[in-house]
C-alpha cells in the first residue's frame, strides 16, 4: 500500500516520522510491504513553493491508499493579511479529495483519567465517536460583501443538500451498528432551515434504512451542555461541519489527554486522511518531547478505514494501551512526573 | 416603575411568582413603588390565542420598564408539525424590542462548587459574563429551500453588519471597565466572511474607543475547549447569535448548578427582558420544588440594568448568598441532603 506522508509544520514532522516507524513495524510483522513519500502541505509549503497545497501533493494524494497528516500552522504564517495561510491547505485537501465524513473518535484512556478536567464519576465510561460532515455547510457556502462604513454587511450561506445529508447519516449509522448501536444526530432545526432538512433526511434514512439502530435528535445548545454532564450517554453522534468543528473541539478536551486523540476523514472510495486532533504546538516543535501517541493511534485508524486491516489496527492500540499501562508519559501526560522523549514513546510501541 | 411579568409555561408561574415577591420587598424597603401586569407567551399563549406571543403581550412590553420572564416550552407544544411553537414568541419578542444583547453572567457560587462537573481546581475563581448578539447573524438571515430528490437543497445565510457589531462590542467594553476591564471577542474569522466584518470591526472599536480595555480574540472552536479546562481565566466575552447560543448554553454547564443563573436581553433605550437561563422543566412543574434562585436574581439584573439601582440589586444578590450559606437548597442543587420548597426557598430570600 502506498502511504503519503504530510509532516506539516511544528511538531508535525516528529510525530509523523513515530507513526511511520509503527506503521513499518506493523509491515515487517503482519508481511505487508508499505511504500511512503512525503510531501508539502500548510506553512512548510507556502515557505517553499508559495501556495499551502501545491498541486505535486494533490496529485501524490490522489494517487495513493491512504494519507498521514501531521499538523499545520504556527506564528510565522498568522499574518491576517498575508494572501494564503496554513489552514488553507487543509480545508482545499478536504475538498479536492472529496473528504466529507471526519471521524473524532473521544475515548477515555482510563491509565490517563485524572488527567480529565472533568470529576471521574462524570468522566469514566466516555467512548463517543463523531462524525463531522467536512465538505458543505456555512463552510463551503457562498460569501460577500456589500455596503460601506456602518452599513457594511457582510454575509455566508449554510447550505445542506440531501444528498450530502443522507451520505453522512448512512457512515454514522453504519458505524453505529459496528459499535452501541445508537445514534444521536446534532442540528438547530428550531431555527436553522439548513437543520430542518437534515432532521428531516436523517429521519427518512434511519426509518428506512437503519430501523434497528437506537437514534434521537439532540439540539446543538443542548448538545454542549450534555457532554460536560453525561458524555458517558453518547455513542455515535454525526452533525454538521460547524456544529461538529466545535462539539468535537469541546468533546476532545474532555479526557483531557488532546495529545491521545486520532481523527480521520474520509471520502467515497479515494484515500483517506488521518491525523491528530492537536495542532502543531510550534512551542515545543524540535525539542523532542511532543506526544506521537495521536499520530500513532491516527495510523491505526488509517488501517483499520482505509486498509481493511482490522487485526493490525488493533494491535497499535494495544501496544498504546501497554506503553500507558507501563506508566510511559510524554511531558503533555506526566501531570508533574517523569516523562519521556517522543523517540522513547515510539521506541515503546514499535 | 412599571414591570410586565411572563410567567409562560412549566414551572414558569411559580418561580416568577417568587421573584415578583421579592421585588415588592424589595420596593418596600428602599420606597420604590412598582406596578406588576401579567401577560400570556409561550405554549399557555398558544393554547389561548393561537399565538405564541399575542399582540397584547408585545404592546405592554413596549409600555412598561422592564420584562420578567419565566420560561416557555414543553412537551405539549413539540409536535413537529404545529403551524406554531412557543420558542417563535422568545424569537419575536426579541426582535420585536430590538433586545440586541444578551447578558449571561456565569458565575460559581463557593458553596455550590461540589455541584461543578468539573474539578475543584479549574472552575474555581469562574467569573465570565457572556454577550451574546440576539437579532442577528444566522438566527434571521434569510432561508430558501430548492431542487427535490436529493438535490433538494436548504440555506439560510448568516449577516452582519458594521453597525449591529460595532453596538454589541461597544456594550461588552462598557461592561469589562465595570468588571476586570478584559475582553474577549469570539468568531471564526478563519473560516466566514460575517466572522472577518466581525473581527475587522470590534478590533476598530477597541482600539479607538476602549484602548484601555485588554482585548483578545479567540476562535469559537478553541473557545469551546478553553471553557473547560481554562474558564477562570475570562472575563467578559463577546460573540454572534449562533456562537453564544452554544457558548452560553455549554458555559451554563460549568458551575453546576443551572438553577443559579439568570440572563438579561437588552435593546437601546426600552425595557430589558429578564429571565432564568433554565427552561421550563415540565416535569416538575406544579411540584412546588422549582428553583426560584435563577428567576430572583434575574430580578436583580433587572433593578441594575433597567431601573438604575445597583444596591437594591446588590440586597437581592446578598440574599441569595445568604440563604446559600444558611444551607437552604431546593431538590436541583442538594445533591441528595434535604431540600425546600419553592415557597420556602422564595420566603428566606424575602
Ligand atoms: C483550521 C480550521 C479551518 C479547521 C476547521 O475549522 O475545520 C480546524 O479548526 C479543524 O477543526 O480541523
Ligand atoms: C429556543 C431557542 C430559539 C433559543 C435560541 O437558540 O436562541 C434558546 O436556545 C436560547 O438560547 O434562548
Amino acid at each position: 500500500a502506498s502511504i503519503v506522508l504530510l509532516p506539516g509544520d511544528g511538531i508535525g514532522p516528529e510525530i509523523t516520522q513515530q507513526a511511520k516507524r509503527v506503521l513499518e513495524a506493523i509491515g515487517d510483522r503482519f508481511g505487508h510491504e508499505f511504500t511512503f513519500q512525503s510531501q508539502l502541505i500548510g506553512g512548510i509549503a507556502i515557505d517553499e513553493t508559495g501556495d499551502p497545497l501545491p498541486e505535486a501533493t494533490i496529485q501524490a494524494c490522489r494517487d495513493s491508499d491512504a494519507i498521514l497528516l501531521g499538523a499545520v500552522g504556527g506564528p510565522k504564517w498568522d499574518d491576517p493579511s498575508a494572501k494564503t495561510r496554513p489552514e488553507a491547505g487543509l480545508l482545499k485537501i478536504r475538498k479536492e479529495l472529496g473528504l466529507f465524513a471526519n471521524l473524532r473518535p473521544i475515548k477515555l484512556f482510563n491509565q490517563l483519567i485524572d488527567a480529565s478536567p472533568l470529576r471521574r464519576e462524570i468522566i469514566e465510561g466516555t467512548d463517543i465517536l463523531f462524525l463531522r460532515e467536512l465538505t458543505g455547510g456555512i463552510y463551503f457556502g457562498e460569501s460577500s460583501r456589500t455596503g460601506s462604513g456602518p452599513d457594511e454587511t457582510a454575509s455566508q450561506a449554510m447550505v445542506y443538500s440531501v444528498r450530502e445529508v443522507e451520505r453522512i447519516v448512512r457512515l454514522a449509522a453504519q458505524a453505529a451498528k459496528g459499535r452501541g448501536n445508537r445514534l444521536t444526530s446534532v442540528d438547530k432545526a428550531n431555527v436553522l432551515e439548513p437543520s430542518r432538512l437534515w432532521r428531516q433526511t436523517a429521519a427518512r434514512v434511519m426509518a428506512e434504512e437503519f430501523p434497528e439502530v437506537q437514534y434521537d435528535v439532540v439540539l446543538v445548545d443542548a448538545m454542549a451542555m450534555h457532554l460536560i454532564n453525561r458524555p458517558s450517554d453518547f455513542d455515535v453522534v454525526v452533525t454538521g461541519n460547524m456544529f461538529g468543528d466545535i462539539l468535537t473541539d469541546e468533546a476532545s478536551m474532555l479526557p483531557g489527554s488532546l495529545g491521545m486523540l486520532p481523527s480521520a476523514s474520509l471520502g467515497s472510495g479515494g484515500p483517506g486522511l488521518y491525523e491528530p486532533i492537536h495542532g502543531s504546538a510550534p512551542d515545543i516543535a524540535g525539542k523532542g518531547i511532543a506526544n506521537p501517541l495521536a499520530t500513532i493511534l491516527a495510523a491505526a485508524m488509517l488501517l483499520r478505514h482505509s486498509l481493511n486491516a482490522e487485526t493490525e489496527a488493533a494491535a497499535i492500540e494495544k501496544a498504546v494501551a501497554d506503553v500507558l499501562a507501563a506508566g510511559l508519559r510524554t511531558a503533555d501526560i506526566a501531570r508533574g512526573g517523569p516523562s519521556v522523549s517522543t523517540d522513547a514513546m515510539g521506541d515503546a510501541v514499535v
